[in-house]
């Protein structure tokens, strides 16, 4: 089935791992923090427990850096049983902070079909996390001016993007997402009617990922940003 | 001099003790806080290390719950020379999640003044924190039915609003900003010549405080929310 693209106004990205690379720092942060309790336990447990207590917090602390710096703080005073050093909370601490002052790397093509689209559709950036990081890594990224509009929205369930859909008025046959999380990006996208392309980043984090019967039909997966470029017009 | 609303369609409410009693919880907090590190420091040395700790990170956490709690186990380390016990850091962060769980206490008036208004306004929320523990406050507070509009924003300062009403697409001589913070909520509004009201809240963090000769003219102050309903004109 060929996928009709013609009615597109407005294209939405993805930011962490679409626009920039986001989870690496996570997949990082995660090893430093494995080491600091290596005589605790092993390092598949320390991952395990650490992702047990992100996903109890969720509800509370939903996405972002801050919120997984609380749990990991809180999974290191469990898996040692108390026995953490003071010393190694500090360490946790500026794990967090570090993580906030990251420098933003751009994946490959993006200012490319940015740059490309920007004059013939409507872009704008939909995120989950922490309202100022996203903030932060947007203007560090140089990409501001080629939106219209930034959204940071606490979930991407299909009844936030039927809300920001009304709210800035964009007909649901006119949109397109754009982005690299199945759940987050594609399936609510295509379940309320409008369309979404696939761009897989090498690393997703396991609360992202979706089984493959979950699936469903109508959106197209492709290797890197710049495939976006065949589908879409934009003069030339 | 008489100020005149005549011309006002969009009348912006802050939340956070302006809707609901906000600043309270923090005290209460902080002041638990200052009891588990008693056999440290005196209250007021607490005080004062946990508000500079919170000063020096607000770059990088911003406003919210979880950079506080965030800031108040630093101080928990540094206080303490590293000796306050893990069980303490434990008790820290459960501070933290009873915040985030707190019931939400409308002011009073509150009600009654939104009810009679949003037939004959446009009224929207402009608050600043962590986005996923404001829109739980919202929510629960049952208020979400007489906005059209709630933005959580990064900080309140100029460009901020100036940003908000290009998009909202609010003409300034039309806005009207009602909250409890001259320095968030009136003056940078003041400034960008939109018109403010000023209804103090019985406590004003330290860092929202402004001293009296930064104060500009053209703003109102109220006693209570009530009072606007004397200023703007809503049937009857």
């Amino acid at each position: 089935m060929e996928i009709d693209y013609s009615n597109i106004k407005v294209v939405g990205f993805d930011a962490d791992d679409t626009l920039w690379v986001n989870e690496t720092y996570f997949r990082d942060t995660e090893e430093k923090f494995a080491n600091l309790l290596d005589k605790y336990e092993t390092k598949n447990k320390i991952d395990q427990e650490l992702f047990k207590t992100e996903i109890n917090n969720l509800a509370i602390y939903g996405y972002g850096v801050k919120g997984f710096t609380l749990s990991m703080i809180e999974s290191a005073l469990d898996l040692s049983n108390n026995k953490i050093s003071q010393a190694t909370i500090g360490d946790i601490l500026n794990l967090g902070k570090e993580m906030l002052s990251q420098p933003v790397e751009l994946l490959d093509g993006v200012e490319e079909v940015l740059r490309k689209l920007k004059d013939h559709y409507r872009l704008i950036v939909l995120t989950k996390g922490d309202l100022l990081d996203q903030e932060r890594k947007l203007e560090k990224s140089g990409l501001s001016k080629y939106f219209h509009h930034v959204e940071v929205l606490s979930d991407k369930k299909e009844i936030n993007y039927t809300n920001l859909l009304e709210h800035l008025r964009i007909p649901v046959s006119e949109f397109l997402m754009v982005g690299n999380s199945l759940k987050s990006d594609v399936l609510p996208i295509v379940n309320i009617g409008a369309k979404a392309v696939h761009i897989p980043f090498h690393t997703t984090w396991q609360h992202e990922e979706v089984k493959l019967k979950e699936h469903q039909n109508g959106h197209l997966t492709l290797n890197t940003i710049s495939d976006l470029l065949k589908y879409l017009n934009y003069g030339n």
